[in-house]
């Protein structure tokens, strides 16, 4: 435990496994003396209280982020305007105000639609950790850890205030880095956004066959790994399709362009075409594993 | 050590990954008296003697079936009639023929062309077990180890052939099962062959975009899982993809079909279907791991 904490109070809303696990971070290092939990679901909230994980909550996040000197939005992209809306009133003067959210210019525009412009306190974050497994009782101190945090502040943010964003998960051992909006969209819709679906309608591609049950029955290890993001939340994933639209429907054009190259080829029966691909696949992918 | 081992001397072409654990299988269930290698690649299969997965090689493919009772072809799909072609002068009038093609309908054509007609004693098989790792220093005794193995008799093939490939299998510990070329060619289009193409499409997608430095940084676990199959060899997925065309082209199809609505479904901003979709799959899939 630090003697002089990074903060007094931290409040979360969203004490899921993201917000569960940044609570653990924080509590393990000493950043703070109190962390107030906020949510829905007062049945999860009991729980991450009987775990340790936040000390109280309160089930009206209004409630939840009064006296906080930083507030973590961890909920659902689809929730993020009515969260927005409902703490507007509870929030300190000097609160700081930072959320997790995958896709980041959709909560900016849900942040000025709810404070009429983008707020100099509030510091838009994406922590690019996380797992299929949902829930607090999935959360661990150490999810942060070695992983990459990307905050995505405005030229008018407060610098004080990013610079308690970038402290606070720093403590929780990720690195952090700094783009505009419009950039982490499009990066995440490339890395993130497009796979999922991918293999999500690979997925039900085959279950719409005649011989689903057969089909599945013969799925080995490449399959299983390649269709293991297809088993993430439902409702997380249709947030965060319909939040950053624009750019995974960029994404996927780009896609269904090489897709449809590739059709060609088979077609043509292009042997030499099919292992040039192929080549620069691999050797494009092997650089992944030793970077 | 048997006393009565299965055959006296198994020849094997290609001594690769999965030739190589085939062999050492085989030598650990005291299958055989003797392992000849066969191949183009001298200082492979020296080193696969040094290693004691093989007796002796040949790198004359004719020279090395000579004699052998059981004769496995273990090398890419492309070479398959080449080596048909070189292997029938020697093969013993008694001798068992298979492989490990991941196509079979193609196989059956090859040997076709070479032999006038599908030989009774070729029993077309392929083992579901292989990694991104490939040569006979990956190979290892336990590959086989229940995983299935399919067999593809034609009506005409000779039972005791058939029984000597399954009895062959079942001593490196995998799970045999028959279905007819054509049944299996679809059934691996659509667990192995299209998520194989679906990924190293990805991988070019995002290697052709301007920033690909920038975005390749970005990428995480759900990225590099289902991206791993990507770095599979070149070679044999060529050769794979040419060979099993005709079901590649039309799982992409049906593919094609279910991203197009996909599409469809983010650009009308469906949420509902959306969820839809992701539920289904999430539920499909997850079934997976538990079976």
């Amino acid at each position: 435990m630090n003697d002089t904490p990074l903060f007094d109070t931290v409040a979360i809303i969203g004490v899921g496994l993201i917000g569960g696990s940044l609570a653990r971070a924080l509590r393990a290092a000493g950043a703070c003396r109190t962390i107030v939990g906020g949510g829905r679901d007062e049945a999860s909230l009991q729980r991450a209280q009987q775990l340790g994980v936040i000390d109280r909550y309160h089930l009206d996040a209004c409630a939840a982020v009064e006296g906080a000197d930083m507030v973590v939005l961890a909920v659902p992209l689809g929730a993020t305007r009515a969260v927005f809306t409902a703490i507007k009133p509870g929030l300190a003067s000097h609160a700081v105000l930072t959320d997790v959210g995958s896709a980041k210019q959709c909560v900016i525009q849900d942040a000025c639609a709810v404070w009429g412009a983008m707020p100099r306190h509030f510091v838009p974050g994406h922590p690019l950790a996380g797992a299929e497994k949902s829930g607090v009782e999935a959360s661990f101190a150490t999810l942060f850890y070695a992983r990459r945090v990307i905050l995505t502040p405005l030229p008018h943010t407060d610098p004080t205030c990013l610079q308690q964003v970038q402290e606070m998960w720093r403590l929780s051992g990720a690195r952090v880095e700094q783009m505009t909006p419009a950039h982490h969209d499009e990066i995440l819709a490339a890395t993130s956004h497009l796979p999922h679906v991918l293999a999500y309608v690979l997925v039900e591609t085959l279950r719409r066959m005649d011989e689903s049950e057969a089909i599945f029955r013969y799925t080995a290890g490449g399959f299983r790994d390649f269709t293991r993001i297809a088993a993430s939340q439902p409702e997380m994933w249709r947030d965060i399709c319909l939040a950053n639209r624009g750019a995974i429907l960029s994404m996927l054009e780009h896609y269904m362009t090489h897709l449809s190259d590739l059709r060609a080829t088979l077609i043509a029966g292009d042997g030499s075409a099919l292992h040039t691909l192929f080549e620069h696949a691999k050797t494009t992918r092997e650089r992944l594993d030793i970077s």
